[in-house]
């Protein structure tokens, strides 16, 4: 069965979005998350204020979609040519969780310093250090539905043997994840594959002899 | 030998630095760090500004500088009675290295969650994440002399024998400080005692079986 084209009206509303989307994401690097106001959004794409309104209650919920929008896009922009990009960046089990967990860390090392996603990854985490209500979205719509990819790929770990069964994969995660983030977020050294995978290796070998 | 009063103009001197260091800090709790200037906080201090350019090159000497002056004010309040504050938190080491880190986090959650200090340190802290000449200034000044605390203490663990000899002191501190970081900073799930006991462990014992 053929598909029909879609109607004018639906494809004029994919590009306003679109437009929504770069403009809100543009303007929050430009003067910050505060001083960013739907009108402003609604004026740099070229849109009156109302259709904003109509798709998104608030400011906070265009960003966030906009992040989520431009996070798809990197991963369509990265994954090998032929394959299926994968809604929310499965980690991979190989069987060998060292290398899964590297694989993975190395993929978010190179998103961290893409300039693309650097700014409004930036502007959107600085607001969520002052601002609760905000973090609570960033948290629960962006952050913590990565980690849970981490959980589950600790979890089949800890069923495969390659992991100890008395942790908690929602901590453990932390001792590699968190030590990117702050470097990222603070600035306080350098990012590198070299890094993630010492983290790594750290981790699940435990700083105390053996 | 009795040593004589201050003169006035020393005794002025150290009031009109405290009235600024507290305008400072309200100042960028109140409207940020972006918007903060030399004007405002030396209306809100009651000095003229060019007492304030006498003392301090820009804003970002003034605000670390109050930021570094309300850290030594906290460590003074939670001193036991009759010890002697440590210029800069330095880490106890009784020999049991586990214990001794879990002490030092201890306080840190302590602090963390204090909300006189909360404010001023996520207004800091957001200002780094956006601007990065900004936090160059918060890594060598305030974060890195105490994460080099850490490193000391890793070493003397090292040749202890409490650690491995072949990890980097300055990478594996990041295994337990760097979580608690993350979930201050982004908000990413709730501190305590426990979790960063539990931190601890995993780190110096490892994720993997042993």
């Amino acid at each position: 069965m053929v598909q029909k084209p879609a109607p004018d009206s639906t494809r004029r509303s994919e590009k306003s979005r679109r437009a929504i989307y770069d403009a809100a994401l543009a303007l929050v690097v430009e003067v910050g998350y505060a001083k960013a106001t739907i009108e402003g959004i609604a004026a740099r794409a070229g849109v009156g204020k109302q259709t904003i309104y109509r798709w998104w209650p608030s400011k906070a919920d265009v960003l966030l979609e906009a992040f989520l929008d431009l996070s798809e896009q990197y991963a369509e922009a990265v994954a090998p040519p032929g394959q299926e990009v994968q809604q929310e960046y499965g980690i991979p089990d190989t069987g060998d969780l060292a290398a899964d967990l590297k694989y993975v860390l190395r993929a978010t090392v190179d998103e961290l310093v893409d300039p693309k996603f650097e700014a409004p990854s930036r502007a959107l985490a600085a607001e969520g250090v002052v601002d609760a209500q905000f973090a609570t979205q960033v948290v629960s719509r962006l952050l913590e539905p990565q980690l849970q990819l981490y959980v589950q790929r600790l979890r089949a770990a800890q069923n495969a043997g390659d992991l100890r069964r008395d942790i908690d994969p929602r901590i453990a995660l932390e001792l590699f994840v968190s030590p990117l983030a702050q470097r990222w977020l603070q600035r306080s050294g350098p990012i590198s594959y070299e890094y993630t995978d010492t983290l790594v290796d750290y981790a699940l070998g435990g700083l105390a002899p053996r």
